[in-house]
């Protein structure tokens, strides 16, 4: 199946001159939805790791269903403020102001190592952080798999020093 | 494997009063987030449906990797605002103001049969409006199935007309 042709593509959203790539779309057709959560999955085979990391909140989306297929834990990266013990947290530069993301303290543990996993890499923004929050905390990113990557904005660039997977390029 | 020994109960979160269950400390286990997931899903072992809804963002932890395994559609609720192409929503109330919830319109099909999991039932406000928002949409709620039951807070007798599950009981 073409995955891609599951993918509603939605000009001007969120602002002008963006076209917004709506998952949505192919999650409520299972065969797309297996097959998406599959080839993200196979990207990591020959790899070795401990945790899965997604961020709030369609990274839970794929995940989740990876770690429980792979056996692995889970960590949820959240925005500022959602987590109730003690959090590490990242803050990092927007287009305009800043946002920040967190996670338990006691979420990892030093040397474990880590695949982070999304449905969309952009600029890397977010992904970059959440790499630097990781390595503060003392783990090591094995690899970063994405759905879809949109190749103009150049995140790859901005996680040159990284393994990075995608399923669909835009 | 004792499920509960592994969420962390945390005193006065969000407010002063509330002890918040914490699931992050659930998922890091591989082996709780297993076992989490199957408890879950056999719930709905003898009901027949097309469809798993789950609400932002605690909902898709669990219902995505259920919609993986049963080989179902997954759509997300989320807040208002995130969803690219037109939505029906629902506004309901809390405690002080309203929330709305929206899914896309094309989301679901006339007469198809939904289950909602998400990871608690405290009043029940949200799984309300949810259900409202499937039944405008001409399909039905076959069950509510949740992680975590907040007993006190008696959003069971919300949810009377339904079939609700629940893994977990405080």
């Amino acid at each position: 199946m073409d995955l891609k042709s599951k993918i509603r593509s939605i000009p001007d959203f969120p602002e002008k001159g963006v076209i917004f790539r709506d998952i949505t779309t192919l999650l409520k057709e299972p065969e797309a939805l297996q097959q998406a959560v599959d080839q993200l999955q196979h990207k990591l085979k020959e790899l070795e790791y401990d945790v899965i990391l997604g961020p709030e909140s369609r990274g839970f989306l794929f995940g989740m269903p990876i770690a429980y297929n792979q056996k692995k834990a889970f960590i949820p990266v959240r925005k500022k403020g959602k987590l109730p013990a003690k959090t590490i947290c990242k803050e990092y530069a927007l287009e305009y102001g800043t946002a920040t993301i967190e996670i338990h303290e006691d979420a990892l543990k030093k040397g474990q190592k880590v695949v982070i996993i999304d449905d969309l890499l952009a600029t890397g923004g977010t992904a970059k952080a959440i790499a630097e929050m990781v390595e503060e905390a003392g783990a090591e990113v094995v690899a970063f798999d994405f759905l879809i990557e949109l190749k103009d904005l150049k995140g790859r660039e901005v996680l040159k020093n990284y393994v990075v997977e995608s399923v669909l390029q835009y």
